[in-house]
């Protein structure tokens, strides 16, 4: 019944390479730097640490050699209109614009390649010209900031005509190795961010992108990490950062209806004083956007227990890529009046619409929260733990999260953690929630006698006061920031039925040999959620031939999913047919086509090129 | 935020009246007829009534005054086409067409009115003359039974040609006050029933009736309410009843692949042989088929606890309107790459496309299941009892039921069952499912305790075994069966806010006074759907008009939806303004033309027409 998925790949597209890799130069090489970038906390349950690395970011433009699209350029009339609708929310400083630029990881950066056009370059008049003198590139060249200039197209016959107007920011430094005049070149960046705080504002804002053919990417937490909330060249950024209004919540349904710029985190703070939670968690909660979070269908630790956010989500607000305002922001358990359009928009990265509001299912807060830390010896004994603890923990059961020794050995060595348990192969982390103490920990006690009876666990290690159970999962959720200090990083996020998860790990170890510093897994068993990591000293293209297509057809192998809960964003895009078939990606398209047909919504992303 | 929903119907199509009344003659009117149609459990849990009424059906084309659109009609080419395709299992005797003809409830029935050509009618050469004596319309005429007739098109200057050849039955009496030849009337009615067993059959199947431009109406077990699942006029009937194939089940993830055609029961019959259920059930359980369940987004009595279908199904596989199958059949937890295309067809009620296969995540049998049947005084005592109970039940909470006394009155006066609860206003049905039945009673008691005490719950009972369970559940499932018998039923099912929720039965009351025999309110609090339900001793327009638009104006004061879980088939399809933005349905048009665009599946259902 399930479709014949490639072995090898069938298309050009297939050879673009470099999705995997992320650059991620430690923190110890760049003293003295300030944290630029948002602060994010993928390496801990609460806690808050800068952007794991500081140096150069390359552009993504460049890196991946992407050709810009026939989007407009931004005019000053743009800018003078974005200023008149949000005015002093339409920015254009290169300090505003930076974070929103770079992704968490540092792996891809907005920024067009200067273009290219048949004409001259000139200040133009209709805008104050900023300060030449002073700002200086950062390797030592002088740049020119807060410039506007005017293009002259100049014809056969000499003839000259202002055809745009570009804010140049870092002109001389992009331009430093170009020809000079008459060839003219212009930097095509990302100089424009815009921070609406009402639904009415988002739409006006698209309607006049779509008018005027403006490539725009919606941007929530920026905490993405598949390169899915940054600009590839100078789509205007559209942040919902100033969207952080919670509009209700019923205390008796448990539905919470609010902007889509709630911070995760916030969010979950107000619920827990009205007794109820967010039913989703993840280890960026504390920047990442509510919007973000249902625009990239975010999974995390807390789906084992209440489900997907397709499950969670009633109802959304979307304003599609002409202005339309879509309301299905429905706060009612059961609606089946239609086609549930709200589906389309969850997990769509932004390419269908901007998420403005969200209407979510809060599940009550648990009364006694357990986590038990135990070591098993292979992987075998992983999953029969896992079917146990199932079958007596049952309704209390919250998380089964597993990692491999590598990963512990890596947190403990770069971020100076200490692991109770030791001497195992395997660690496993088992999360219990539930709304009578005495009762969950009889279960609990009552499933490990089972385990360490069974010698399905070595060893191991139960907490149930708050400050224990942080430190248990920091363990956990710290490998993502240890690995990063681990050298160049390629990531993937695997699905795969769980008897197999682990072997992909172990095939990729043996196939890579000396050639990687270190092949580890963690992940989400319960949903049968691999996250392998590939560590090695510097980015080597060989080692990535090595990595890719390889784990795409071992995972297309057993019907897997080359993402499970990360998205496709920019950075794997292209190998979208290892999980789906043709006829689903063309249905895509068509989706995209219909709903955004000049394509301005997050271009770049999601949607493999068509060449 | 919320668009304004009209408070009064603001187009034509909104003058379309009797949408929600269901006729139900009393079975005792019939004696001595056999039920032919499906048998259905809509009464009882597990239980199998026969249909509720066995009286003539009325056309739905004349009762409801259809136009026909302009779909081919079928040839015998196409019928030999068919057999061809599948032998055996394309069946055009009316004994095997009638029961899917006919909805349960028995209010609507398939079969065009007499159209009318220009031309003659002969019997066709190609095919074996049917027995012309013998068989007998209902009301005492002669009937044609099983003869095929040529349709000869008779042009100005007297040459004459065959253009169509059509199967018909009942002609003589559909004819009987129509004028004779030369102009031919011949019989527009439902005359062809096809089986597949394969998803290739299927996309065969369709692959020829978009070429063909013939309509079809996809059927599982024909166990809607809102009259979604048989034809209106001649529509091809495509039945799933053939598919019922268990693909795979996987142990360790719960994760259950199997055919569209497979019955409820039967699955959840297998899955407690493995210690797993099927995360919904409902009273249709024992003729309804899962692609159905998933087609009309199903929701019953587990979604309090295991959430709806949009979470639980994990994967589709969907034949399109031209015949592309559409392999979305992931079996995994997670799954983040692209958009996700499943969702669109689940609760689209078979108008974009027919499910062939479902991927479904099935939780754990539970090992210990308690009910509680309770009487209070009030509403507000059965809001503040479902506050309370969710607060100390917590995870083990899997079902909230109401009802209220007049429900109970019906069920003890037409189905002679006995209620152990007496003198409340209204009764609550709490349902708790775990894994550990000391606890699980430990919470309950303590729960109860505290409802009593506190003066919330006047009287009640408990039930632990599986037949006093089954005594109790049948209390609240055959309410719908005891309505039947009371008279002519107008049906809807609101979701509403649940502090609102009863307060639309008690305006309704007050409304109709002494022109309705009984208005009851009953459904699932815990979601805040109420099923409220008015009986008459016979249809009355004037009733009609006095519930019809009020019913849906009311429910769209409180941004409720005028349908929480029967879908709107054709019985609510024009009312779904009241639940829906004129952008959202605007955009489900453009979907339905996009995946559809002859609008050959299932037409006249879902969508509003458009005058």
């Amino acid at each position: 019944m399930a479709w014949l998925r490639p072995c090898w790949p069938r298309c050009a597209a297939l050879r673009w390479r470099p999705g995997g890799a992320a650059w991620a130069p430690q923190l110890g090489k760049a003293p003295g730097v300030a944290p630029r970038g948002p602060w994010h906390p993928h390496g801990g349950r609460g806690l808050r640490t800068a952007s794991p690395g500081l140096g150069e970011v390359p552009l993504t433009s460049e890196r991946y050699r992407v050709r810009r699209l026939p989007f407009s350029r931004l005019s000053p009339q743009d800018v003078a209109f974005f200023q008149r609708l949000l005015p002093g929310r339409a920015l254009t400083e290169p300090a505003a614009l930076e974070p929103c630029n770079v992704d968490w990881l540092r792996s891809v950066r907005g920024k067009g390649p200067p273009f290219r056009t048949q004409g001259n370059v000139s200040r133009c008049p209709h805008r104050q010209p900023g300060p030449w003198a002073g700002a200086k590139h950062s390797k030592g060249r002088p740049a020119v900031k807060n410039v506007w200039f005017k293009i002259i197209k100049v014809s056969a016959s000499g003839r000259s005509a202002a055809i745009s107007h570009i804010p140049c920011h870092f002109v001389l430094s992009d331009f430093r190795d170009m020809p000079p005049a008459p060839l003219a070149f212009v930097a095509g960046s990302s100089t424009l961010l815009l921070k609406p705080q009402t639904t009415a504002e988002v739409s006006q804002v698209l309607r006049y992108c779509s008018e005027r053919n403006l490539a725009v990417n919606p941007q929530g937490g920026n905490t993405g990490l598949v390169g899915g909330s940054v600009p590839v060249f100078d789509e205007i950024i559209l942040s919902t950062v100033l969207m952080n209004r919670i509009i209700s919540f019923d205390t008796v349904s448990g539905i919470l209806v609010c902007q889509a710029g709630c911070i995760l985190e916030r969010l979950n703070e107000y619920l827990e004083q009205q007794g109820f939670i967010m039913p989703l968690d993840l280890g960026a909660k504390g920047s990442c956007h509510i919007g973000g979070n249902v625009a990239t269908n975010a999974g995390g630790l807390r789906l084992l227990r209440y489900g997907s956010l397709r499950g969670t989500v009633l109802g959304l607000e979307v304003v599609l890529a002409d202005g339309t305002v879509l309301d299905c922001l429905a706060s009612l358990r059961k609606d089946n009046t239609g086609y549930d359009l709200k589906q389309l928009f969850i997990g769509s990265e932004g390419t269908l619409g901007v998420i403005t509001a969200v209407s979510i299912l809060c599940p009550q807060k648990p009364k006694a929260v357990n986590l038990a830390f135990l070591g098993c010896q292979n992987f075998s004994q992983v999953l029969e733990t896992f079917t146990t603890c199932r079958a007596m923990l049952g309704e209390i059961l919250s998380a089964y999260e597993f990692m491999d020794e590598k990963c512990m050995e890596l947190v403990e060595k770069h971020l100076k953690l200490s692991c109770p348990v030791r001497d195992s192969h395997f660690y496993v982390l088992i999360e219990t929630s539930g709304s009578n103490s005495t009762h969950d920990e009889e279960k609990l006690n009552s499933f490990l006698e089972q385990a360490m009876t069974s010698g399905l666990v070595t060893d191991g290690t139960v907490a149930t006061d708050d400050k224990k159970i942080k430190m248990l999962w920091s363990l956990r959720e710290r490998i993502t920031e240890a690995l990063t200090h681990d050298g160049c990083v390629y990531k993937y996020d695997i699905s795969l039925p769980v008897g197999k998860l682990y072997d992909l790990v172990t095939d990729m170890r043996a196939r890579l040999g000396q050639s990687a510093k270190n092949v580890v897994g963690y992940g989400h068993l319960g949903d049968g959620n691999l996250h392998l990591n590939i560590t090695a000293e510097s980015y080597s293209h060989s080692l990535l031939d090595a990595i890719e297509p390889f784990v795409y057809e071992w995972t297309a192998r057993y019907n897997g999913s080359i993402s499970a809960e990360h998205g496709l964003g920019f950075k794997k895009k292209q190998f979208i047919q290892y999980s789906k078939p043709s006829e689903a990606i063309f249905l895509m398209q068509r989706f995209k086509a219909m709903l955004d047909p000049k394509g301005i919504l997050n271009p770049y992303k999601t949607l493999p090129s068509s060449s």
